[in-house]
């Protein structure tokens, strides 16, 4: 990340403080349409409160920055640095993560009151500093919020979704969309580079170092996987035919008991038609012509399966899109939900935004990856087990945050993020 | 439940209005402090959110009154009957207990005007009522709501007891108070009548009918267990120690591994010095002449084995108490936590409020026990199984809530209760 | 039990060894039918392996006499202690449970070994003795062993049972059995007296001392509940109605999930008839004139609630069955099986054998109880918690072990053990 | 398999009846040491008991060879198809895995006999046999029993190294070894082949196809990571610092509470001294010099961080693998134990044999991976998620089942099987 600090040294901090105000006033804009006590709700473990998430976005800039960069910070209270610590144990023991929300205190109040504390004296410190460790880590600490104002979405979505009243976070913003057909382009195999430069104005550890990889020719779809197309598979018996399942997913199936999946998650039926739940509109019924969403890692192989096609593997995935402008259906559309390919729509659609996109390939570090230094080295690293890479962004994901290198991951069975479905196949 | 209704019908109604906007109220008051946050958590499956007691009680009277008794009511919201039943299957199937937290809507604001709505109409209602299942079933309402102030009470420092920063409910209400010595009271045994006539004001219908116990001779402490003594027990390796312990309680506490009981909940050690958390005052020095509390009743039976004595029965508890005035620390002191036995304390101190006092006896019917009618069978009956007695009332019950015969009932491992000890024995 | 002791010092220990004889070749004669396999098996928790019952019952003599009362003894290996304690906190951390069945060693032939070594010894030691201490605890060991002998036969009908290829212990055994109408009588309530003097030959702690308990007027039904008349039960929807259910059951009964309770345990339905497994014969149509075996406490409380009755009360039970004969349908039968009442029956039937009746009362000390004074302590008085009093033996039972003032105890959900439903009703 | 079927036809097909019996006759052949006892006993859910096995493999015969290809062929039992099948749906939903150690019927006598019957209709078959179809089924069943008969022998370790009496399966077999420095061999990137051909004698489905990996220069160790080099890993604290552990690792150890991981399975620590248990010769020292074994994917991950290498990748693997000839300590040493490096080793050293090697890849197809026709897609192909490869063969591997393109899986917390580390780096 030595690119970014160059750049940002001396004449350009102005402008990293503004960018600064920019993400931090964006998380509070997402928040607007929240009742306190959405702020409050963990409805599972991985759904973390939204206060939570202001609070951990705040503590990661007074953690990394402020106590260690600079001098006569006085910290806002002693014992926030153990609350809204997610998982850095260099730092010390966590807050027991299933447990985020049951704080009631501090209360919203208070935690805006932090995050006041920390913006003054983040404020202070960019307008004067010419510290490369202070601005490639307010960029992190940027990139960090804007990753959980994605999750913010998602883990209120999953409260609001499952809150049978089915409440609407913002009223419906229908987009008139048509379905096309499922085409797929070829690409050509060969040694091809993949990953970042670290000349980029940011990028992550795990996207590094550039390297390359040998893919075979293989085509992929030109659109995600819509509705439409994932009712044909439930309809074709899709949720109980094993013969299309990994054997793991196969038995989470089928362990969920009378909860076992019947669609994506958000669907249900009512009297023979399909509804699903959207934080724009709340239930409606679903839009054909949409990427299928919600849906895990087990549903997307094996529709991909029930389909004669498969995933893609991560290297494929990103040797197609480098060619496409990252242009697309993101959190600033305020659509809040994903919807379908324009009429006329021609070469690689949504390949950015609308849908997260699974990939076959297990999450794991690049040839001669190195995690950041010190207490940030637990950024991504660790998280490499048992994961599986998707890529993409989605309608959840702020435009400036995604790029075709971008790496996020997911276990199998997590669907309660925008998770959806691109195609991929061996020459015909 | 005759006689209230007798008590009630015609001239008294007006009363019965009283007492319920009296009620009413006490559940309002007894929420000032909360902050919003503090209304949504549930902090384990059997600790519901505030909200969740407010918007309950409300429900109780809509679904058992005004739905049933009053023509031309409409509903506030054609879910909540959903939402807030408790554990009416003969209403329908409830929403999951353990999902009370996620409901971050209706909000607090939805749910005080759900409030006012059933409030408006049993205002109406009790204004003209002459109907006896009217007034018995209102009667059973304020005494739900009063267990369900107790409950919000306990739920709510279950809450801010577990959380981090030790908020306290209200300011500290220090009392001084006395250490006396344990001494107990013989009482000859033969037979007694315990449980409810049905003649009284009011009482649920498992402390009907009223019938002959016997009962050997026997002793009783005169006043409750203290601090003091209980860690006595703990610094004797009350905790280790297989011996003292019924076997279902061995094994729970070792399958609680590293949050293995060590003390009374709430209870750490810090320096070498014992503090507790209270709502009034939060986390403070164990006061070793108060009661000691938020013991389980296998905690109870080992500190009874430890001291060479045994917990009292059902029937020689009532027995004792029913010759005492109901006077004590209830929930009007304001003391939120138990306390001392006054210096000049004389004869059976504390038997009813500061904390419940565990039994040995299993939840069950008295002979010729019936359940109310209807779906309100369902209130107390379909509990008898699996669970002790208490007796007596604590410092969160209401104090003209208590009585002799009232019987309320935890399962044995359960501690987040203000419950505590009260010793017998058999004659020397 | 003094008076055990006094009855078998000096001449009357040569009985106490030809009993001690007979006892254990009763045990090795259960276990002719099994193959070697079978001793090895321990298809849940609950229910050990035989070969973990025959080391166990032979561990009690050893641990308990042997090496406390024979001095010299020479102890047969220095891990049996461990391996073969149940829970005897006391003697030491006793090998887990649940692992019971991994023990592939020692082999039966190494158990059987350690039969010998220790039947020498006892041998020796019971030919010479005149030590009360050795008498009594031969004497509880004796009765131990016997429990273990039921129990081994209900744990290997639980292997057996659940075994796809339904394998029979022994061949069917068919006993003529005529079905009589459910009648019932009466008893009069008063003072009574239950539970032991200490004048017996034996009885285990839990049973003394006797004691005055207080009843009303009765009435209890003179033969167990049929599986006809249980097959109504469930034709009315008796595992469907919620109404029915104690609260707890009712939970348990949804935790199943896909093996939700549809009848007794080894029922299952073929073509619209039910079958049942019994250890003689295997699986074959259900007898509707026999008593309904294999029900739960739940099971037994729901179905006197479906028939407008009530489970006896412990003191109920014993108070009619003190007036009974002690005959009926024992392991000596060798049916294995509950069988119907006989055709000309009259008064009381088949209070003792055939099943053991679930009673209402929770298992707990009766007033002055005293467990056993150090390690043997830990026999009964431990497990007075949870539990329901459960009476009057069954066909797995020894004749000679049952009494009018046996107590026999297991937790509500239970069904492995041969129990059923004997139903009693207040006065009509 | 093309290949395999062009080479058994006509007159080859006689060999391969010799290889049936001689597979055969091995398998039986590491069962003579067990007692009934031991065949019966499944210690874990993953962990199978020997009886099982025995079944299974002949049950693969049965199934896809004697009753799909041989008319006329009368099968055994009728539920044999149920009981013995594993994972294979095609077939029919199996017999719940955990509970086959449940199965004290059918005897081992009855599944030898199974084995007979089968045996005997295989000869039948194989001695006439033109068949494709059924010379390669055979093949497969052939090195499907080679699999089990390593699963035997970890199941049964399983077992009798969890027994507290530490049983020996084997008397020990000592064989002096040497520590050898932990040197490093360089091997050059660029495009290289892995893979099978289809052209071998025999290949599992997911060996296939053979295609072109590009690896980045790296390096490898010369032998295993020894006993000696995990102590010290343990005694610098490797189990207590989560900066060395996966995210996931250290959750699953924190997991297991008083069971927490302290070293390698079978390891513990007497008076300061480390012992293992061992097939052959039960509980002895640590021997230093040996490999290490009984770690899991994520234990083997932390000594490689602890140690600033990484594990290798499974092209880097099987790019050095593919050059060295196939010897070692296989199941024919009758070791059934790791050993130590030869003194005079040079170059690289037990890549085949002695322990399987963990790698960093996720188990997934190859790029064009096509799973076999029918019922035996399921073999391999299902299982392609969260689970890593393993390579090289152990200890317990017999020796013409191994290839340098063998794809071994097991999920990251496993570590029953015979499995240990070989590091990789980076160029220095």
């Amino acid at each position: 990340m030595n690119a970014i600090a160059d750049q940002h040294k001396g004449q350009e901090s102005e402008s990293l403080l503004d960018r600064y105000v920019k993400v931090r006033r964006q998380t509070e804009a997402l928040c607007e349409p929240l009742a306190i006590e959405d702020y409050q709700v963990q409805p599972m473990d991985d759904a973390s409160p939204p206060k939570w998430h202001i609070a951990h976005v705040t503590w990661f800039f007074e953690t990394f920055i402020l106590k260690q960069l600079q001098p006569g910070y006085r910290e806002f209270h002693p014992q926030f640095e153990y609350l809204f610590n997610s998982y850095y144990n260099g730092v010390g023991q966590p807050y027991p993560r299933p447990r985020r929300g049951f704080l009631s205190r501090p209360t919203l109040d208070e935690v805006l009151a932090y995050r006041s504390h920390v913006d003054d004296a983040m404020t202070d410190l960019l307008g004067t500093a010419d510290n490369t460790d202070v601005l490639t880590r307010t960029e992190l600490g940027l990139n960090h919020e804007q990753q959980h104002q994605e999750l913010l979405l998602t883990d209120l979505k999953y409260n609001l979704g499952n809150n049978p009243l089915k409440p609407e976070y913002v009223a419906a913003n229908t987009i008139a969309t048509n379905s096309t057909p499922l085409t797929f382009r070829a690409y050509e195999g060969g040694i091809r580079e993949i990953g970042a430069t670290g000349e980029e104005a940011f990028t992550f550890d795990n996207e590094l170092p550039r390297h390359q990889v040998l893919t075979t020719d293989f085509e992929l779809a030109e659109r995600p996987v819509s509705n439409g197309e994932f009712i044909e598979f439930i309809e074709d018996g899709g949720y109980e035919r094993h013969e299309l399942w990994l054997s793991d997913g196969w038995a989470h199936l089928n362990s969920l008991h009378e909860n076992r999946w019947q669609g994506p998650l958000y669907w249900r039926v009512k009297d023979g038609q399909y509804f699903n739940y959207s934080l724009s509109g709340g239930e409606n019924p679903v839009d054909a012509s949409a990427p299928v969403c919600h849906v895990s890692g087990y549903e997307a192989d094996a529709f991909a399966r029930w389909k004669g096609c498969r995933l893609p593997t991560e290297p494929e995935w990103e040797v197609a899109a480098a060619e496409c402008a990252i242009s697309g259906n993101f959190v600033e559309s305020r659509q809040f939900h994903p919807c379908g390919t324009p009429a006329d729509a021609d070469g690689l659609q949504q390949i950015y935004g609308d849908v997260w996109e699974w990939t076959s390939s297990a999450y794991g570090p690049y040839p001669g990856f190195k995690p950041l230094a010190g207490q940030l080295g637990e950024y991504n690293g660790k998280f490499m087990a048992n994961q599986l890479v998707l890529r993409g962004g989605s309608c959840a994901t702020p435009h400036d945050h995604i790029r075709s290198t971008y790496r996020n991951f997911f276990y199998p069975p997590d669907r309660w993020q925008f998770s959806g479905i691109r195609l991929a196949r061996d020459p015909q």
